[in-house]
This record gives structure tokens, C-alpha cells and sequence, in this order.
């Protein structure tokens, strides 16, 4: 082999040049956009996509358009779990770990060292993390816990946080995507609603009328009809022009304040309901959802446009169960679910199974359903994992499991895996339909929950009776004791804040304990 | 010459990997780091560096010893100009337009559709662009203008905004540093200085006690002791992590909100101004300005730490001259920017030279002193001669000169060239010392300051008289004319906006015309 050292000199120039090229070209294909769209407060069946293995009524009463075509490109998961209530959730999400692990069981007051449990006659609260998540030590009643944003920000990902945080509270670090791992955030801080969606009322924020509510970010808006779920997609859809531009990979955090209360007209839909028959309340609500929607559909437009559609990952998912409670939601109270019991707030499926779609280009078939169980938690690891990111070290220990197999292989099954809920808390101060005191699992078609009031446990069998109707603990000891040793057994493990018994002083006994009354 | 096939594989790999490396590494030196570090009404003597030909008891009040340290890494100039209140000079710097030109010739109310324009009972008003600057066409009075912010992040800079905005009134697009070419913005939004420094006031957000002046996204510090200047300044060093890890380079706007009125004590230098000696209301302003000054340091101490001081470059600058009005400041009205007249909202130097100095490693010489004039406008080419971006398509005209040849060569010297101020506004109540309806000039040592109220002129020789204290009309007729003349052939170039006579109805008379009363 012979060259002269000119030739050889533009050969290696060529050759350098090429590998460049390809260098960075297998980055970008190594590292994909990742966009995870947080819908706040939206049930399972709050929209026109089926969840269920048929159409329900409400599937036919809402409308959202853009999660029919998410769920044709991606897969549609119908067993997917979140917390009852929604910093519990965003907290899993992020951490990667159980709620009754990283002891946040309730949403956290955006004011500072306030608890947002009701005062109880029968219970003194559990001493559970009620300031929230710390990506700091030694903060009063918050967890200290490495963020998966934080990992993906290590790793060069250019990280957005865009709409409800509701992290932690003010005056301490969580309050603050900054500081959890979002090289940018737009609007989102403590509070865990907006006071208003209207941009006429400043988003909350006219002089005078400001509370820990009012929406940060957006005075640009001030005075304009923009409602605050446009607002929020035009700032998310803002923040992706530099990585994009810069081909750094991104992680996109979007999520929105909607569809939670208050709920106000969004006056682009909420005349189609009326029109539709519903009550005023139901209407603004159904409005809420397709606003939110649109969102979804607009983002998936300018990836398109911007030509990395094809690289970016989307998972659309709710923080609960949509909220059932009369007011604010309009008709019967707890049926804002149906099939499934209950809302918000509860362990019956209402309060926890939410609307998951993944959408992966090139690794997750298009239109298809996955029906094995997955959890909140388990973002942190499949995140990860999506962004290629091996190795990492975080605080805690991560319970969450990665869905990548699942989305390779939707048919993946397994069904010995439990999943587990924990709410020690008084989040209403009516108890309700599995709201108040519970802890629940799930392992294959069972659910067990257990009811701290009283010690009693309702045991059913989801793929018969997905409504939770007909309690089959009695016929069923064997399975009862089973999945009470397994619930209790993890809640010793992780050191599970429980409620104190105001008549004894001690903590409320453990599902397995005998001697419950 | 002959490689084995084997041999020659593993030399074009190091060859290649030797190349991308030194690729990278002249990348990074041709895209330095830029930080403007702009303070809020600072005057000319409020450090104790001294920008005079000598020391005065101002230098000797305060304690500035991060200015001092950045002197002698850098040059310092002694006769840098901005206009005489904040939001003309802010428009100005990322416009390179000078505020005749733009118009913006007062300051920006919050609200929409809100002129800040004081009645007058001689002129009806202006018709200056009272709501901003904007990115966009079409928004009913603003400037429509690239900022050179845009042009960074267009060519690949990690544009970053913290602290004080205030290009434009809520409900416009100007209002959010997000449309100006900021990839990333806390703290800055319409308003133009902070309801309060104090955590425990939330900086102005308690619930119930908002007002437009409340400051966003800085939630972790509510209730602590954390100053505002502080939190800015953490937040600022938080948002470097991201580019520097990713050797993206970073140009970062960091505009205290500081020395801006509200006077309030900042807990950790106050005491030390009252055992000083001064009254309480001075000894607030003093500490608010050692405030400021540690953060100048504690950013320093960060780039070096994180060893990107030598390839990025500092410019210190503030936006106006040092409040002159009491209250809320001490001692004798428009004393407190001697031996300069006047102060904030004045054409004369009290109101427009500031105290700049710009450290450019391995180009500027360092301590060294400049004293050809230069102005707010000439930012915007400094900072994309710097940055290397040539080329580049604006909206408007761009009036600003770059100071790259004076950073060069301190020696460097333009006597030909004229600065323009001009203020067609009423912005006290009440007239003072250059404040209000006034045009003023500068070319070499002569300045004239045309008086709209009667048509009355004031010529100054700034290099006998920095305190513009004799009137040299009368003696220097043809000097008078000149001056007259290209300021008013400016001013007609730029369709100065004017204010209209009321017992006329025609507007004031450009300085060059006969026939003034």
C-alpha cells in the first residue's frame, strides 16, 4: 500500500471529516428527544380514546382527536397506574420511587412547613413528607432524592420543565425546577393549580389579587383571550427552537395545570358541550380536556414541521384519576369515572388508573396495546433507559421499573409483580369511595385494599369487575392474607408513614397484624 | 512511505480523534463567554473605584472592591453614556439604536396601553413608543427590532436573562425576555424594579399584596434572609452549569435589579454605612451597592472556579445615572453624583455617564483606561464583534459604533464623533436640573443641551467643566450653531418624536430653527 504523504494527508482530512460526520450522527440517533406530556387531574376515561375494552359514554362525550393519533403511532398501555393525588405522582415520576417510599402521600401546600392533611377525630397525622421532594439534605419533611432530569441534564440533555411543578413548597429548594434538574422552566413553581386560566385575569396575578396560585412566566399574555393551555404550549413549543436548532437532545416536561380545577370556560370549546347537552360544569370540564388536546396535537405538528418527529419520544400520561367529587364536577358524585369507582383522592381505580400512551419511532409498534400493569414510578428507570443513560447514581434507591421491554414487546407479561398505593393521609375532609386511610396492591388481576379506619380489606378481581363492585375477600382467605403479608411487608421495607391512632397513641397496625378492629 | 492496513487504521483513528479535539478547542476560543453585568441606576461615582481624574469623597463613601478587582483585569471607561432612565437604555443596548431613534424615550409602564409620561400643562405629549420594544411587527407603540440577543442565540449561544427586564409593557411580546432572543429568563419581566429585596416579603408575591412590580421564579428563597441582589446572583451561577459542562458558550445578562429604588437595607452591608456615618436612607443605597458588588465577585470567583475566566469577557455597565431625588435618597437634592449634575432622568452627566469597564482576556490589556466617549448603543455591535458574528440581518438601522477598537487600543481616539440624547417626556412631575423636554449633544469635549421649554441652550466644556456648571452659549456662537445643527439634522433623520405645543398645536421647534421663544 503506497500514497504520497499529500495524498495521504487529504485522505485523512476526508477520513476525519467522515467520522465526524458519523460521530455525531449516531449521537443523535443514540439520544432521543423525549417529551413527556402530563395531563393534571384527567381520568381514565376523559376522552375519546377507549382505555377499556369497550366504548364507554364517555368516551362518546369528549373529544380529543390528538390522543387517537398519539395512540396510531405508539402504544396505548391500559393498565397504567399513578398515585391518587398529584405530588405524590410527580414526585414518583421523578424520583423513581413508591410513594410510601419517598413518604410525599399527600400534595404538598406551596406555603412553606404547612401540612395539607384535614385534622381527623379517630387519627393524629402520619409524620409523612409534607414539604415535598429536596434535591438537597437535611430540608425538614421532604425527601432527598436525585432526579431523573438532573440525570438527563448530566448527560447533555438540554432539560424543560413547562407548566405545574408543585414539587415541593416555597422556601425550600424543590420549589423550584431549577434545582431539580431543568436547565429551564416556564411557569411552574409550588402551587399545584392555577387561579385562574384566564389570561384577561393576568393568570392570577392582577395587582391586589395575587395568591400562591397566581401563574409565573407569562405576562405577555396579560389582557390577551389566550387561555392558559395555549399559553403554555406556545412557551413549550418556544423552548424547543434552540435544542432543536443545536441538535442537543431535549427532554420536555409538559405539563399542563389543566384539566385541574378551577374549572373555567375555555371559550374556543366550550360551546360545542353546551350544545352537546351537557351541564355548564361538565361542559367547562370537557372543554378543559380538549383545550388540552389541542396541546398535544400542536406539539406533535411542529416536531413534524421541524423534522424530529421521528426522533422523539412522547409519553402522555395524568398524575390521578379525574376528580368525582359534586361541586365542582357537575352530575352524581364518584361517576365521573365509570367503569371504574371513584376519583381522585381514592385507591379504587377512578383515583389511580390513568390514560398512557408512548409513542417511541422505530423501537414501539405504532397502534398497538399494551396491557400489562405499570406504575408512575416507572418513568424514572424507562427514561433513562430511552435517553441511553446507563450507570448513574442517584440518593435513593429506585422501585420503579423500566417499560422498555414492554414497549419492544407489547405482549410482555408479568404478572407476579405487585403495585402498591399508600395514603395515610385525610386528603378530603369527608371520607369517600377509597379516599382517606388507605393502602392498596395489586399483583396479576388482584387488588387488595386495605382500610385503616377499621382494618378491613376489600379484595377484588379486576378483570371481572374492573368497577370494584363486589368485594371477594371472604371467599378468598388465602389471597387476602397473601397480598396482606406482600402490602405489609413492603411498607415495613420502606418505612411507610402510617396514621396514629388518637385512642392508643400508636401507629395504625400493619394489614397483616392481628387483632385489627 | 508504507502503513500496514492495521497500522494505518489506528493512525487515521488518533488522527481523527486529535482532529475533532483541536476542532473543538479553536471553536471554543472563537466563541468567548460574554457576560453584561448591568446595574440599575448606578451612578458614575457610586464605588470606590474612581472613573475621575481623582478620588472623591463619593469613591471614598462606598466599598467596591469587586469593581476594583475587575479594573485591573480590564479597561475601565471614563466617559461611557447611557440614556437618563432605564428602559430607553435597555432597548438602546440590545437594539444598538439610539433612543431617538427607537423612540422608547421614557420608561416602560407594566400595564398596557400606559404612557408613564407625567401631564404637563406647556406640551401635550409625544408620540414616543410608550409600550417597548418588540420582536414582532405590528404592536401599537413599540420598536419593532433584532435584539443582538437573538442574533448570540442564532448563532449558537446559550443566551441566558436574570433579573431586571423592562423592554415592554405586559400583553406585547417585549414583556417576556423569551421573545427577545433569551433562551433562558428568571426574573425578568415588564416591570422595572422589584416591590421588594426581601425573601420574607416574597420579593413582593405574599398573597393579596401583589402588584406588577412583584418578582417571579424565585420561590426557594421565600421567608429565608436571602436578598434579592443574592438570589439573582445564585440563579445566575445555576444557569452557567448547563453550557459550560457542555462547552456551548453562554452570553448572560445578569441586570440586577439593584440600586433601583425601593431603598431598602440590605442586612449584610447596612450596618457598616450607618457606623459609617450616614444617614439611614444613604446607608440603604450604599449597601444595596456592596450588594451588588459582592455579586460581581461572587461571578468572577465562579468562572474562575470552573476555569472559563479567561475566555469569557465582562462588561460592567449601568443603565442611568444615580437617583438625585429626595427623598427617597439622602442628603441635598442632585448632590449624589458629584462632581457630576444632576442625576436619573437628567441629560446632564449626573443622569447619563456610568461607570463601565469591560475585561476581555488576552485582547483588552488589563487595568488600563479609556477615555474616548461611547454610549449604550454601541453594545449591540461590541457584543457581536466579539462573539465573531458578522453578516447578520436586522430590522432597524443600527446606530451604535463598536468599542472593539478602543478594547484593542485604549489610546484610541474620535473627537468627530457626536452622542445623542434626547428626552421629549415629562418624567418628574416637576422639572429639575436636565429633567425633562430636553436634547442634548456631544462631540469632543463640547456638549450643548437643548432646553424644549424655551428654546434656551447650555454649551459646556466637559474637559474644564465636567460639572456643567458655566454656560459657554453666549461666548461660543458658532460652536452653538454647529451643535445645533447635527443634533437637529439627527433628530429629523430619526423622526425624533416631539412634544406639541399646546398653544400652538405644533411640535416644539427643532434646536437649529429660528424664531424659539
Amino acid at each position: 500500500m503506497k500514497l504520497s504523504r499529500l495524498k495521504l494527508q487529504r485522505f485523512l482530512l476526508n477520513f476525519s471529516l467522515i467520522f465526524v460526520s458519523i460521530s455525531s450522527s449516531v449521537y443523535a440517533q443514540k439520544k432521543p428527544n423525549i417529551i413527556v406530556f402530563l395531563v393534571d387531574d384527567m381520568g381514565w376515561q376523559d376522552t375519546s380514546l377507549p382505555f377499556w375494552t369497550e366504548k364507554t359514554p364517555l368516551n362518546a362525550r369528549y373529544h380529543t382527536p390528538n390522543m387517537e393519533r398519539l395512540a396510531k403511532d405508539g402504544v396505548k398501555f391500559t393498565n397504567a397506574y399513578a398515585t391518587p393525588v398529584c405530588t405524590p405522582s410527580r414526585v414518583s415520576m421523578i424520583t423513581g420511587m413508591n410513594a410510601a417510599h419517598h413518604k410525599v402521600t399527600n400534595w404538598t401546600s406551596p406555603q412553606y412547613h404547612v401540612s395539607s392533611d384535614n385534622a381527623d377525630e379517630q387519627f393524629a397525622p402520619a409524620s409523612w413528607n409534607y414539604t415535598g421532594l429536596s434535591p438537597k439534605a437535611g430540608i425538614p419533611n421532604t425527601i432527598h432524592a436525585t432526579s431523573y432530569p438532573q440525570l438527563l441534564k448530566d448527560a447533555g440533555y438540554f432539560t424543560i420543565h413547562v407548566g405545574k411543578a408543585h414539587w415541593a413548597s416555597v422556601g425550600t429548594p424543590g420549589a423550584s425546577p431549577y434545582n431539580l434538574g431543568f436547565i429551564l422552566n416556564i411557569a411552574g413553581h409550588a402551587a399545584g393549580h392555577p387561579q385562574s386560566y384566564f389570561a384577561q385575569d393576568y393568570y392570577g396575578n392582577k395587582p391586589g389579587k395575587s395568591t400562591m396560585q397566581s401563574v409565573p412566566d407569562l405576562e405577555e399574555y396579560y389582557g390577551s383571550d389566550t387561555f392558559l393551555t395555549e399559553a403554555l404550549t406556545l412557551e413549550a413549543i418556544k423552548t424547543l427552537e434552540a435544542p432543536i436548532k443545536n441538535k442537543q437532545p431535549f427532554y420536555l416536561n409538559l405539563a399542563h395545570y389543566a384539566v385541574h380545577d378551577p374549572l373555567q370556560a375555555d371559550p374556543r370549546f366550550y360551546q360545542k358541550y353546551i350544545d352537546q347537552g351537557l351541564d355548564p360544569q361538565e361542559a367547562k370540564y370537557a372543554a378543559l380536556l380538549e383545550g388540552m388536546d389541542k396541546s398535544l396535537g400542536d406539539v406533535m405538528d411542529y416536531l413534524k414541521a421541524k423534522q424530529v418527529d421521528q426522533n422523539t419520544i412522547i409519553i402522555f400520561m395524568s398524575d390521578n384519576g379525574g376528580l368525582s367529587m359534586t361541586p365542582p364536577r357537575g352530575g352524581v358524585a364518584h361517576t365521573q369515572n365509570l367503569p371504574l369507582k371513584a376519583g381522585k383522592g381514592s385507591v379504587n381505580e377512578g383515583g389511580i388508573r390513568e390514560p398512557m400512551i408512548v409513542k417511541w419511532p422505530g423501537v414501539a409498534k405504532p397502534a398497538t396495546t399494551a396491557s400489562q400493569y405499570v406504575i408512575i414510578e416507572d418513568f424514572f428507570p424507562t427514561v433513562l433507559e430511552m435517553a441511553g443513560i446507563k450507570h448513574y447514581k442517584t440518593v435513593q434507591h429506585v422501585d420503579g421499573k423500566s417499560m422498555v421491554p414492554i414497549l419492544k414487546n407489547v405482549n410482555y407479561t408479568d404478572n407476579q409483580r405487585s403495585l402498591y398505593w399508600h395514603t395515610p393521609n385525610k386528603w378530603t375532609s369527608k371520607d369517600g369511595p377509597g379516599i382517606n386511610y388507605k393502602s392498596a396492591i395489586r399483583k396479576g388481576d388482584w387488588k387488595l385494599i386495605y382500610n385503616m379506619r377499621d382494618g378491613s380489606k376489600d379484595l377484588y378481581d379486576l378483570k371481572a369487575d374492573i368497577g370494584e363492585l363486589e368485594n371477594k375477600a371472604a371467599e378468598n382467605p388465602e389471597k387476602v392474607e397473601e397480598l396482606s403479608a406482600l402490602l405489609a411487608a413492603q411498607l415495613k421495607k420502606w418505612d411507610a408513614p402510617m396514621p396514629i391512632v388518637k385512642s392508643t397513641g400508636k401507629p395504625v397496625p400493619m394489614p397483616d397484624q392481628a387483632g385489627i378492629k
